[in-house]
């Protein structure tokens, strides 16, 4: 049930059996020569529907902005500050919890977004107890990184071994494939790939990762491998948003 | 051209053509019993799309969620507060003029956005000239509501005349109807609807308009409407957009 | 009756009898070799001082800087940032909300600050919500824009026609002359003068109307038309404030 | 010379010869049964302008609204929190530094904003460095309180011993009559005045201080005492503006 | 009794006997060629800590970092902005008084802190009385400067008269000598000293006062000074502590 | 070398070898019946003093205060909102690499610090490139976990196994037993502890964890596991450190 497609009164049935939202969140980001610039946003987006349809659950609209401000110096990036990434997250989770949601699902598609969303949960949490809204202790948030799914990563391993990379990988490449066959990019990708550097400043990260690449080779994706992913992540997930939306 | 499926090498070929970006932003709001909640984002999504192929001019990720407070005391609505999405719109065009661009049109798909965004492109351009960008005293920011072009207006009349209202409109039912045929919603709409009222709190605005509708009747709306609807305001704002991006 | 010339008790007594106050805003800002820099916070301030005589309603003191980012260019403009605005307004509110006042009536000088009033009354009903302030969901927030009665707007045209232009425009300026006969500027002003573009950055508006002016020639304006603006003014914004204090 | 009455050009020629401005600050705040709730600002407004006469000074708009939060249980007060109180303080700053000011002199009248003001001064200092505004180095703001001038507490003391208190003073206020004869209120002053205990929250004054008086008499002070205030408050600070303004 | 070095249980515990707690804050900038750069916290923890033992008070960790942003021009300053250290405050006296803390006596080394601290008192009550905190309304904040103890500045002015200085002082460099006589400097100490200049900017504070003293002759310095020192502002402040937290 | 126990003069000499600083950073939070409030800023404190004798650099004073927020329903925590750590970080780095550090190495004692930490590396990144700092380009950041050494985390399953627990971990005791020897606490444990669950508000924190530790039995720590942990800690960091000041 996507919320984008619902009507005010529909929501109102839903929360009389649940109290669980699904909120993707992607960044828009470079992805290095081939891999889209929206590539962890149609991820979280994709797959947080398939388990919305597997779970009954409610899916919110896509942030499709995170924060990203260390791809900055690649052209089409676009990042939020963290500072500002909080207060979305907090004005989003406020809003909800006032007309009843109190399970949080965040279906994320970047990892850069990881500690920021960790540290708006618990500004959400102090804020909410500070507004005095009676669910507000009942208030759970939790972020679900599809490619830190076991499933995902055994199987990236399996396919791709160390040319997994942590960026631009083939998996979440592959991903993309599989959900717009129509834009599957060619390119010429260098042998030589930036590996093993920290992430530091955006005119740094460029330095060390000169085409935006970080440490792989997403010409191994297929959409056929997209496919398999997109089935693992969305099992995986389901499974454990049951887990956290029936927990007390 | 999508951002989200382009790569960011083709976002550097392009840049050397135009400096211009089609920024779609909506909202997640009640729209009565029959309206989605998400359709200001998807009017405003479809719309840019329609933008960009007539014009060759690049489409970011629709920002799903705006400036609807007003609107939280029904569920499913989400909202940033004003303050909130200033920092969001600092942070695009930021990020966005760094690289080069220099021409933001917002395809807006919801008058509770215009105030807002006007004030956080004031705080933008006074932003960048602090941090002296090269390019900073070339931006230009500008607001376009679909809703509000003439041609629009002018066949939303002649459909509906009074019964178009201000929210939960007729003519933006339409518009979702000829987009998500498949989510047509039936519910019963009351013959007495909130009208006249000025918008306040989100309590006093449930209270004044009880079902969301502000003066409206969505029954009215077809799809064939809808298609109507998008063509005449691609049409409008594909000149618009021209005319702002080919401006000194 | 002015709040700066009452005492705490005469609010008090005051507070019985109406939760209505009159906020004059204006600005300070450049207006053309002739107007006055605090033509903007002259005119709200007089008009409410008039209008407050006429419904005996309590006029606050007037705002005087207000959002001209885009007139710094010019020497002795003084604008604050619309998020510093905001602020300033949700504080103003809420100090008064939390006394028993729920009618605040913005008599506004300035289209400049228009949206992000307007932004700040969002920003603040829901900050008054999430106080649960007894009265908070009572209060009301509105701009009156003098030069936008149409009473104004009509002998404007009458006695200017496109002469008035958008800034430094003559009916303002006269208004000014009528309040401090004793601050009539001289100074030549160019014949040619910009008019019809949009407004930017800071930079960008002294360069397209290099001598502040938007398509005016307030050369036209004299005390006796100012007179005749206050007046019809005064007028329309008094009733305008009795239907919006004596609203539900 | 008055800022709102100049226009920018006026403006541009007086930077010629001094980079110098008067701000005053003054507060809207209760100031007992029977002071004016606008005797700070208005005290600070008469005196700057008085300064700015005697020595060709530009003078600013007052910042009417102060940090008068411990004031806010009484009805008519209004206060910016002091966060709020420094970011307009840095955005006038900015503003006028960007276009050459660099000596900017507030000549308060509300004790309860020095606090706040000196935090600021501080605060806009390391903006205006991280701005790499040329003047930036030379920027110098001083807080200037006429009711702390060496010849003003002087007189109180000989006038008023004991009686002068702390807030609602008979100086201050019969610095108001002087300005103002048409307001000088009559009201029963108990004899039992709070005094003596510290400032901590709204509601805690209200408690300790109930008629708002701080250990003063201001049935004491005439409209004559008050001439005498205005005298020896211009004078002074004429000195130390021309101190201020001229040392290196 | 240390907060650092006490279990939640003991200070549940305390609480049943008091409601206060000591705070030291201090700050982390130059102090001369011989003053240490933590000489504003070293003296602030050590008194705390003595004052603790006299009153049996309960005394929190050390606030390390203060507001001088003045000598961030010299190496191995740290300083914050007046608007994070504001948030600071705001965010420990928010934390303890839920709790049930109602007293909080900031012992204060650094004279830059005390603007910024008085400023932040008022923010933090009025975010307290925001919130509806059951003791909200008795919580009371107090800065007490140990340098300004009448005790400590008379032996001061009689050990070195106009040698004191006001920074990088003889009386705080031998309060350091006592408690880290291991750490005692020796440097070439100019005849030549900055004084009587004002605070602006860094940049122009380091140009004023080169070697960073202001004033003052820290070779007078001696580590029996220093314990002299520390005995007179124990017994001041203890004394100033108890007649606190025992007030209404 | 410990930068409170520095001269401005000593850094920058020090500064002509290293661009590194070493911050420790704790947290001022309940840790169970037994564990010291400070255990997380003492350890902190003491390794990182350790690595700085070990390798020469420059320690700076320990931030006492971290991200506790879901601990504050226990009396004695102190936290600092996530916003307002991403702001003292900020203030932190920026004040530092002005005057030449760009190696900033936080030695961390509390979990619930990281993701805070991370968002305001990124924060800062991008603050210190808007500033166009010289050294900007160059600072890294990293935080430094030593309860998660992999030499520390191999004796604790060593020395306790699964009664290491998470929180109030028999580890982290130690260490504070080995360094204030005096301060080892007594009280009954309880042998039901919370554990499994996770973290989300102060009061259902307090609800799963009810006396504060998460699945740990600190009863098992002793001053000589502790000195074992401070070595292999100290050891393990030293070369970390190293590495990372070395590193381009």
């Amino acid at each position: 049930m996507l919320l984008h497609l619902s009507t005010w009164q529909e929501v109102e049935v839903y929360l009389e059996q649940s109290r669980g939202i699904i909120l993707p969140i992607g960044s828009t980001e470079q992805h290095g020569p081939t891999g889209l610039i929206g590539t962890d946003a149609i991820c979280a987006s994709a797959i947080a529907r398939g388990v919305g349809e597997a779970t009954q659950a409610l899916v919110g609209p896509t942030i499709n902005v995170g924060m990203a401000l260390h791809h900055t110096a690649f052209p089409g990036t676009i990042s939020l500050r963290p500072s500002t990434l909080i207060l979305l997250v907090k004005d989003y989770v406020t809003c909800l919890t006032k007309v009843g949601f109190t399970k949080f699902y965040f279906i994320n598609g970047h990892g850069g977004n990881i500690a920021t969303l960790k540290a708006a949960f618990s500004e959400t949490y102090a804020h909410l107890e500070d507004l005095q809204i009676p669910n507000a202790l009942k208030v759970q948030c939790q972020v679900a990184n599809w490619f830190m799914c076991g499933s995902v990563y055994k199987l990236a391993k399996e396919l791709y071994g160390n040319q997994e990379g942590s960026h631009a990988t083939p998996s979440e490449v592959a991903l993309t494939q599989y959900v717009y066959p129509e834009a599957i990019k060619q390119a010429p990708l260098s042998t030589e790939v930036g590996t093993g550097h920290k992430i530091y400043s955006a005119t740094d990260f460029r330095q060390r990762f000169p085409d935006g690449r970080m440490g792989s080779n997403p010409a191994l994706a297929t959409p056929e491998h997209g496919k398999q992913f997109y089935d693992l992540a969305v099992k995986e997930l389901s499974n454990d948003y049951l887990e956290f939306v029936n927990a007390e």
